[in-house]
Order: C-alpha cells, then sequence, then structure tokens
C-alpha cells in the first residue's frame, strides 16, 4: 500500500468538480460538489444515530441500500434539515441530476451540509447542475475543487489516497471529507466520501466500512455533538479489473487496510482542523482489559472541555487525564494507570500507578507547544488499546459558534 | 416553607468560619472552612461516581456511614486526589481537628478542592486550626466566611436558607456550595454543605437527600466533566426540637420539600456561576413519555458546547437544541418536538412539530440578551417533564482553563 495523489479522482472513472451555485452569499466559496463514476458503482454508507436525521441522508439511505451508486451530489450552507420540504427538495435534486446524466434516480446520492432548520430552495442547485457537469475533471483538480465545495466552518481540504494490490491489480481508494464543528459521531460521521476502481460487491463493501469505522470516525470528537447529517459513502466501481471481491479474502484484507488508512488519515485532517483548534490531541489507550474499554477511555479524554483548554494552554495538567478516564465507564484499576504527554519534541512520563510524578514544567510546555500532541494512556490491566483524535478548545471555537447563522 | 437568611448557620446550634490558613499563595483568598455543629448532627451523604475519588471523599464516606458528625472542615487550592499520602493527610486533619474539638475523630467530615496529583502539606492545615475555631461565629458573618473558604475558580459566594415547620416546631435548612468548572454531577455534586436543626434520623436524612439528588444536582452541566471530588453533605442536630424524623410523614414529606428548595436554589448559583459563564441556562422538557426521558434530553440541552457557544453569542440557533435531543439517548418522535426561548424579556416559539416557524430574529435576540435564559421543549409523548441548568461557553472558559494550575 502507498500514498498517492488525486482524492476521490485518483481512483479510475471518477470525476469531480465544485462550483458555487448561489446557496451562499459569499460568491467566491463554492456550495455545490460533484462526484460520478463512469459506471455504476458498488455503494455502501454508515449515517448519524441521532435520531433527528437530516432529510438527504434519509433520501441517499434508501438509494444506497439498491447496491448501485453513479453520482454524489453535495451542497454547503444548508443542511436541509428540519424543514417540511425536505425530502421533496432532496428528491428534486436527484430527479434532475439522474436526466442530465441519464441514470436511474435511485443511483444518485445526495448530501447537505449548513444551517439546521432553513428552508433550502432547489433553484440554485438546479441552476448550477449544467456548470457542475460540464466542469467535471478527472484529475486532482477536481477533487479539490469537490473538497471545497462541501467545506462550512473548515479551514482546509481534507483529501486523501492510496493504492494497493488486489488480484494482481493496482487498485487506488481516494477520499475527500468535511467537518470542522457538531463532531463526535456515533456509528458514522460528517460527510466523507470515499471512491475506489476496486471490483467489490456491495455487501463486502458495506462489511469492510462498517468495520472499520468503530476505530476510525467514531473515536474522534471536536465537541461532544453529534450532527444530524453525518455520513460516510464509500463507491467502488470495479475499473481496476481485479475479480470482483466478494466475501473475506486475502483481497478483501488488502482493500479493508487500504480503506482502513484512508479513513483515519481523514480522522486525523478532521481532527485537526476543529473549530478553532490549534492542536491536534491523539489519546492512544493500551493495556486496558479489552478494546472497548481502551476505546472508552481513549475517548472520554479527548471530549473532555478542561483538558482541551488545557491543552490550548500548553498546561500539563494531567489531573483531567485521569479524571475523564474516572468518569469514561470504563472498567479501571486507577493504581494501575500511567500517563505520559509525547510529541516531537519529547516524551514525558506525569503520572505512574494512578499517582503524580515528579517531572520538569519546561520540559513538558516544550513538547506541549507543539502543533501534534500524544496523551499516552497505559491501563495496565491487558491488552485492549484503542486511538481517539480530538483538538483543543480555544477562544475562536466560541467566536465562531457564537453567532454561527449570520 | 419562606426563604431566610444565614447560610449554613440559619439553623440553631451551627457555627461557621473560613481563614487563609497559606494553602495558597495569595493572602487575600481564604482557603480553609470549617462548619461546626454544638452537638453531634445526624449526617448523609452523597459522592461522585468518578472511579477516581479523592482521599478526603473516601474519608469522610466512610466517618459519615457513622450516622454522627460534628464538624465540617474543608480547603481550597488542592483537591489531595491522587496523591500518595492523600489518605494519611485526610485522616490526620480529622484527628487534629478532633482533639481541639473533643469529637470522636469519626465524626469529622473533610473535604478538599483543587488542584488533583499536587502533594499536599497537612502543616498550614493544623496550624491554622486555633484561629479557625476561635474565630467561630454562629451568625451570617461565619456562613459567609466558611462559604468563601471553599471557592476555587467561583466568582461568587453561594448561600441559601429555607424555615419550614415539623411537629409544630420551626426547623430551618441552609447550605453553601462552590463549584464552577469540573461540572457535571453523576449521583452528587462538587463540595455543597448543607445544615438543619430538624431532628431527624440519619437513615431518613440519606432517604430525603438521595431523593432530592437526582432531579438537582445531578441535572446540571459546566463542562461536561465529572469531578473526582464533588460530595454533598447534610447535617441535622435537631436542635429545633421537633419530634425526631424517622420515616415517611407529613415531616418527612416538609423536610424533603425544604431541602429540594434549598438544593435546587444552590444548582442555579453553580450554574448561573460555571466557569467564564454569562448566563443562566435553565431547559425546561415536559410532555416526555417518562421522567427519565425527560432528564436526559433536558441534560443533553444544556450540556451542548454548541449551544452553549449560541447563547453566548445570543443566537436562536434552536436546530442545536434539536440535534442535542436527537442524539441525547432520549426515546422521542422528531415530528412532534416544539422549541421556545424565553427571559424576562420575553417568549417566542421557534420550532414545532420538529420544524422552524418564522419569527423575528430581533425579538429573539432581545430575549436570548438576557442573563437568565429558559429553552422550553415539548416533547407531546407524555407527562414527564424535567429541569437541567448550564450556562454559556464563553471565552473566559478557554482563557480559565487554559492555564489553571500556574
Amino acid at each position: 500500500m502507498k500514498h498517492t495523489e488525486g482524492g476521490v479522482c485518483a481512483a479510475l472513472g471518477f470525476s469531480a468538480n465544485g462550483i458555487h451555485c448561489g446557496i451562499r452569499k459569499n460568491k467566491t466559496k463554492r456550495d455545490l460538489s460533484l462526484i460520478l463514476s463512469d459506471v455504476a458503482a458498488s455503494a455502501a454508507g454508515v449515517y448519524t444515530t441521532n435520531l433527528v436525521k437530516g432529510a438527504p441522508l434519509l433520501v441517499t439511505r434508501s438509494h444506497v441500500e439498491g447496491g448501485k451508486i453513479r453520482a454524489v451530489i453535495c451542497n454547503s450552507g444548508n443542511a436541509n434539515t428540519c424543514n417540511a420540504n425536505g425530502k421533496e427538495v432532496a428528491l428534486e435534486t436527484c430527479r434532475e441530476l439522474a436526466a442530465r446524466l441519464d441514470a436511474p434516480v435511485g443511483e444518485i446520492a445526495v448530501a447537505s451540509t449548513g444551517v439546521i432548520g432553513l428552508p433550502l430552495s432547489p433553484d440554485p442547485i438546479v441552476h448550477g447542475m449544467d456548470e457542475l457537469i460540464s466542469g467535471l475533471r478527472k484529475d486532482s483538480v477536481g477533487s479539490s475543487l469537490a473538497a471545497e465545495g462541501i467545506m462550512t466552518t473548515d479551514t482546509k481540504k481534507k483529501e486523501t489516497a492510496v493504492e494497493f494490490i488486489a488480484g494482481g491489480k493496482v487498485c487506488r481508494i481516494g477520499g475527500i471529507a468535511k467537518g470542522s464543528g457538531m463532531i463526535h459521531p456515533n456509528m458514522a460521521t460528517m460527510l466523507v466520501f470515499i471512491t475506489s476502481d476496486v471490483s467489490i460487491s456491495p455487501e463486502a463493501l458495506q462489511k469492510a466500512l462498517s468495520g472499520c469505522v468503530s476505530d476510525t470516525f467514531n473515536m474522534i470528537s471536536v465537541d461532544g455533538d453529534t450532527s444530524t447529517n453525518d455520513m460516510v459513502l464509500v463507491l467502488a466501481n470495479g475499473m481496476a479489473g481485479n475479480a470482483e471481491i466478494t466475501g473475506e479474502s486475502d483481497d478483501f484484507e488488502a482493500f479493508r487496510e487500504a480503506l482502513f488508512d484512508v479513513m483515519s488519515r481523514l480522522c486525523r485532517m478532521i481532527a485537526a482542523d476543529g473549530e478553532g483548534a490549534s492542536r491536534l490531541l491523539e489519546c492512544r489507550v493500551h493495556g486496558a482489559k479489552d478494546k472497548e474499554t481502551a476505546r472508552l477511555a481513549a475517548k472520554s479524554v479527548i471530549s473532555s472541555s478542561l483538558l482541551k483548554a488545557a491543552m490550548f494552554g500548553a498546561d500539563a495538567n494531567w489531573g483531567r487525564v485521569l479524571c475523564a478516564i474516572g468518569y469514561s465507564g470504563a472498567d479501571i484499576d486507577v493504581s494501575s494507570v500511567g500517563i505520559a504527554f509525547e510529541s516531537r519534541a519529547g516524551r514525558i512520563d506525569v503520572c505512574k500507578n494512578g499517582l503524580g510524578v515528579a517531572f520538569s514544567e519546561d520540559e513538558a510546555k516544550k513538547i506541549l507547544l507543539e502543533s501534534e500532541i500524544i496523551i499516552d494512556v497505559s491501563l495496565g490491566r491487558g491488552k485492549g488499546n484503542a486511538i481517539a483524535w480530538g483538538c483543543d478548545l480555544t477562544y475562536d471555537y466560541v467566536r465562531i459558534n457564537g453567532d454561527y447563522r449570520t
């Protein structure tokens, strides 16, 4: 497996584009994106567990259940959620795009992100479609334009891609993502669109996706708020020419590993670009009695507002790490907990056997002033381990969210 | 029942004091408090469910289990938690105080609040004891001094008291509290000391306390972090002269109602003085299918970082209220949810049947600029209701917690 360029256009047979269609007032901000496969692709998705679900999510879920998707269309600036005619608007978007692509309506996936409860007019989307389609590109520029069109409070585009071998053929997986606030996914997350040219059945694709979600997107948190519109879609169009993957096999494992790599890299990008974030936090828990215990502890640590604020201040306040593990619900023995902070600037032990150890505040400060911080937690109880990603809590998070709608 | 003055000194036979003993560097900040009953009082307590528990909490819990307490001593500036000799220091504090009061060691309750994992020397506490005892006062000044001595990042003293009738006698209940950050109690909370001169058995007292906790302290959140040192203690010394309350009765109900009033008023004070808070948020949920569903929904709303930041910005972003209800775990029907914002400046409906309704942004802004905001949520499913209290998320929360230890 190796890293490559091109995002969602890295995989053969995919093109993408992003334009400003007029949902947003700011004309320099793209607000409509399209990802198209030359042929109908196997599709799989995971979606938010929030009981309040965006209308586009409901439409897309029913289309993905058909197993095949040709195109994904996504607008930013309006979540099309809690609107009386939300489902109608999402369906109209699919119908209009399907007609232009000469594809069945059921092969269109639709997504929206932005403010909740603001009526969405389909007009700018429909009017923009011809420009959107005519500008489709198969290169990395196409992927970048699409990645831009789905951004809301994101400050950076989020794209990645890898190559791997299945059935003797070079295959590719690439993805784009958006997500900066309302990030605390449960079973799925924000908007992530992943493409691959591997040949794989929809069932095997869904299995690979679902298997990767619990250790990737379900392990990040920016603010503890599980969105209404989270979704991860994977399209695989088979153009790499490998023999179709239909179940557990070496090829399935190669694909799963590559997919996991793409997903975990997108996770780090989303956490690092959390609203207002100045630091990426990675909590590595090991020595837990089982995997689930490790996940609980790791996610609790990176979700703690107090710890997040301390990390913003580069303050080695490890008591907040221990406190967050203590209320996480994880079954642990406090007297065997060890904690260290680590970054490119070094590593420092701050707690052993549940008790503080003397450490140099200067050295700790140096380590914590880096942009990527590892919080290493050892539970001393077994072999379970997990990693969770988050970010610090800064003045800018408050500023961004104090007046998001205007 | 009527409101009265005097805090923990409102009840007959209680005296209190607070001094600077030297745990804190700032000599103008009191850091050691004492509440004393003339006679041994029936005692009851509830404590944090965090697996990491402060050493003083463990000592106090075992003493309260004896049923009788004479005095509560509490320091601020150091939580005496995750220290190798923490229990020893807490016990030494009890022993030294017991000797001076000529009371059994088992009748002393001890508490600490401040930084976790910093060794606590007993020296300043022991040296300060004579001054602490000689300055005890039975008036409202004594209560205020004690309330000051337990403050950490609190900006306001938290005291309240009521009078009620039991067995034909006037009885009193008063309380002091501290709590500003690391506030998201589960089964108990921060530090709350409540005194009463009612005559009641320890068993009946514990029953009244435990019954009130789930709708008071367990319903507030400042930052989602459940502290390691939370505790609520109630002492009742019987000096009001009523016939002892030993179980369910009209007198028990009168006491329970008065206790609930004291506890819920302290809750509002703690939430309003949440770290950095500029607004008190009160989420009232009604029409839930049962009480527990209402509690889940209400607590989820006031815990949402996104909603808290929106309230700071006086932004009527009701989508975040609906989103928080959706991920709360409460069993609800989205299509029957109604939301209104309310304050002294008026009331405005923003969502009906799970969908947005047109409203005046100017009017909403006027309502949300007040210092106490009610978020009224109607679930339209039954008779369950609950209230939760929280505060907005401000720049000052980040500032306070970015460098708490120094």
